[in-house]
């Protein structure tokens, strides 16, 4: 449960066969690579026209053409885990043998899982009966593990005449050993088809003590609630997966599902302990979180084709709602609240009351209606910032946020001399009532400061900061145009244009700018999160330009 | 930017080659697939023992089994849209195109998307000479939209005489319209190899004032802060898409971009085409759409290999913390909380207090200790629901709180009557001073409330609910042992175990398991969230065990 998206995914390999349907074989590694943060390759030792109710049809890769696949993933891609399924026949089992032991001849070889798969669920074989052999004798020493299921470590026993009947936990036990003799590092025993309860399982405990068991999923202890509301009993149907190292045996246990929706478990299972291994972690822990994986996996599977149908190899993802910042589109956070809000924005940044202040057309009066009333507005804003420091939770963040106040309070100092000069007295300012468009956006601020978390706050505090900064910039780029309606010499208001449009104010942009798009990359927000902060973004908008449909109608 | 997990994701199916490396073909398809929510199936045309420096063998499938495969998929599964990739030969082009008359005779066919793969990147054949007419003759008028690049597009007009050179925004328009007249429904001409400014363009579409122009992912107006800190100019290097539909043209425009990870551009992009269509969106949108995923996979990919790598096919997805819940895990979110704090939670739940109080040892001075400070610490406890009601935005939420708030009031008022019984006056309940450990508690719920978001105190909230229903269901647990230690039977406080074993009280912990499984389900933490659920739910544990620790203790 703490996995984050990695600077570089593990590159990880199947070779197995091709399963049209997309259920099993390369297609169902491919998507569990993807869904657990692998970069997938694969080498295909056989087409099947396969669908959910059986194989209808096979047709190998010649072995020449496996080995030329193998050679082009493997000396080409840093290949940090790998596995293999179908494999068909004794040629094309050698054939990839011989491509493994030639490219790591000089150096260690990632760890190999190798899923024996023999026969697929509707009874097509899948591997020749000459290739069992092969793949015992030559394969299997070079795994990390394999990962037989009952019918498929019952074959192979059976071929080396070893006691090949597996019917309860003990055989499985048995078994296992079994397995690993035949040179393997380890061997991850399947138990899909057979019944165990947990009575079973204690009692096969207490008899071999030094066998560890690990119930995922399962209740444990101090769980009586979830116990309660969940209906499990010890005398449900479990699933028990023997893992057996050189040292050590391991029982993960969990609740057996009744689905229909297993096309390619087997397949699903190895290529999730793949990508665990290519991560980095133990082979318990691979085991256990590829058994959880592949459990959900058949759970919440959809129903598709009407035969078996396959697991729902996604279920650990979820869409990023806000995109990946790169080089092109750095500011994906801000250019979409922006897009989605675009008519609003536009009737905020272009606003009449803009467009009168730098034709210098603008009247006295509602100037000075919006600066008395914009210094009201900064007293909440201010606070806002102080709401802000107290949401915080690290030092660093309430510094910015003080700082903030500070140079609120700064501006407001000259606020107080400007409106000096237009003949304004800090009692007259003081005395104005404050008008509801003032109000309502600066209590809604602080609403939404004490409603949600510090980020929705930043997001109502940016739209005024950016706001007036683009106003700014818009400004002086029509300014610049040739005979520009936008009247900078002796327009009395010239003063607001150039500190809007200056450097300290745009820097202070640019540091706000920089905080939003670091939260979205930080914390990708859910599609309800994101509605949330574009809603925020949406009102604050609104109320700017309420405000300034304010000091033009003097309201 | 508003897609949400489909319940059902649509089946989509990829004919296509097979690439070893996993960046081009069916691979790059089905990873495509996989990220932006599609069921993926795939017929396999030919194998490529291909990597990141260029396509080593080529074995194409026998056409009776490209068809087998066909059937195979169409027979079963319900496919939304489709795509042909490389089809190698003119016998392969023709299976497919027979297949697909075949299944689709009596019933509409889903939009398919015609990907005219002809070279590689790195020069190989692989459409054969003869192929590209049965391409162009049968299988193009069959088409949704056809997906030809500059060379694609040449190739083709060539074959059939038409005027083949493009090397401009204008050549492009001209094509695309010679394009459409050969079949297909429409026509998507990428210009990934043609330069284009953004004054081109307005200059062609001022020639053309008909086609209309979508600039995505660009800066528009009132965008001047993004852009001052971006550096984009109309004098960049764009890349210019032509839409050709049968009365609609649309150019699609993007910054051009220089990288190294292009293998398996094309087919990323059809393959997001079809996802698009397949989610039911209209050509223009899936063109913007699937154009913007292969844009920001290209930039944000990951060097791999030695030659031209990969895209990022991954990057619109992110890991899902909590698990989804399912019929064997049906509390997730909970059980995960518990597991993480175990140790913690287990001193919380099997305290001393709690065993002392069970067994029926327990001083009365601790116990009349602790009802006390249970009094006080109830105050904060209805105060943090209080703002719970506060920082709701449904009435439903408000309702909630609130409710809870009178169960809370009520139960103090049950508390009374108990002190009573054991000799505390109402006065002396209130003159009680505040334990630190109370006030450590209380205070820190309503800290929790204001710093963050109402999920996070909802999380706060939980441990004091839930534990004190655990606490209730593991005594009967143990007094429903033989010869329990629980003393039920003259235990002074056996009211106190009955109220919170009872069934009034488990009712509202059942509320509260669900209110906290449904919050992560429909807002998906981030990892960065998931971590601040799990730091307040630890410090809860903590101080619960502490509020005990106090009674005992006398502090």
């Amino acid at each position: 449960m703490s996995r984050q998206d990695p600077p570089n995914p593990p590159a990880v390999l199947t070779i197995a066969g091709s399963d049209s349907s997309g259920g099993a074989g390369i297609q169902a590694d491919l998507k569990t690579f993807s869904a657990l943060q692998c970069y997938g390759t694969s080498v295909i030792t056989a087409l099947t026209a396969q669908n959910t109710t059986g194989v209808q049809g096979v047709h190998p890769s010649p072995p020449e053409f496996v080995r030329q696949q193998m050679h082009s993933v493997l000396s080409d891609i840093d290949i940090q885990a790998m596995k293999t399924g179908m494999l068909f026949d004794a040629e094309n089992t050698r054939a990839v043998v011989a491509a493994l032991k030639e490219h790591y001849a000089a150096r260690p070889m990632p760890p190999l899982i190798c899923d024996p798969v023999c026969v697929s669920t509707s009874g097509h074989t899948l591997l020749q009966p000459d290739a069992v052999e092969v793949m015992i004798s030559e394969l299997f020493p070079m795994a990390a593990l394999i990962t037989p299921n009952k019918s498929e470590a019952e074959l192979v026993l059976a071929h080396r005449q070893l006691s090949s009947k597996i019917d309860n936990l003990e055989d499985m036990l048995r078994a296992a050993k079994d397995m690993l003799s035949l040179g393997p590092k380890a061997v991850l025993l399947k138990g899909g088809h057979i019944t165990s309860t947990l009575e079973d399982i204690e009692r096969v405990s207490s008899v071999h003590p030094q066998v560890k068991v690990i119930k995922d999923g399962l209740l444990s202890e101090n769980m009586e609630i979830l116990l309660k509301n969940s209906g499990q009993t010890a005398s449900d149907v479990m699933v028990v997966d023997v893992l057996q190292e050189q040292d050590n045996t391991t029982l993960f246990v969990r609740p057996r599902i009744d689905s229909t929706s297993t096309h390619g478990t087997g397949c699903t299972l190895s290529a999730a302990l793949v990508c665990e291994l290519g991560h980095g972690n133990s082979l318990a822990d691979a085991t256990r979180a590829a058994s959880r994986y592949t459990h959900i996996a058949i759970q919440t599977a959809s129903p598709i084709g009407s035969g078996n149908g396959p697991l729902n190899h996604l279920h650990p993802i979820v869409p990023r709602i806000v995109p990946i910042p790169t080089p092109t589109d750095p500011h994906p956070l801000i250019r979409t609240l922006i897009s989605r809000t675009q008519d609003m924005w536009k009737a905020y940044v272009e606003h009449d009351f803009v467009r009168q202040l730098a034709s210098g057309t603008l009247a006295r009066e509602s100037f000075l209606h919006f600066i008395k009333q914009d210094y009201l507005y900064l007293k909440y804003y201010a606070r806002a910032y102080g709401l802000l420091a107290a949401k915080s939770s690290t030092f660093s963040s309430i510094d910015a946020a003080t700082k903030t106040i500070i140079n609120i309070v700064t501006e407001v100092s000259m606020h107080k001399a400007y409106c000096a000069q237009w003949g304004i007295t800090e009692d007259e300012l003081r005395a104005t009532p404050e008008s509801p468009a003032t109000t309502a956006y600066g209590a809604y601020l602080l609403d939404v400061g004490l409603q949600g978390d510090s980020a929705r706050l930043i997001m109502a505090l940016a739209a005024c900061l950016l706001g007036y900064g683009e106003v700014g910039l818009w400004l002086m780029k029509e300014a610049a145009k040739p005979n520009s309606w936008v009247k900078l010499d002796g327009n009395p208001y010239l003063k607001w244009i150039q500190d809007y449009s200056g450097k300290d104010y745009q820097a202070a942009v640019t540091i706000g700018i920089q905080t939003l798009e670091a939260l979205a990359v930080a914390d990708p927000p859910s599609e309800l999160r994101f509605q949330e902060w574009l809603g925020v973004w949406q009102e604050c908008t609104r109320l700017e330009k309420g405000f300034w449909d304010m000091a033009l109608g003097l309201l």
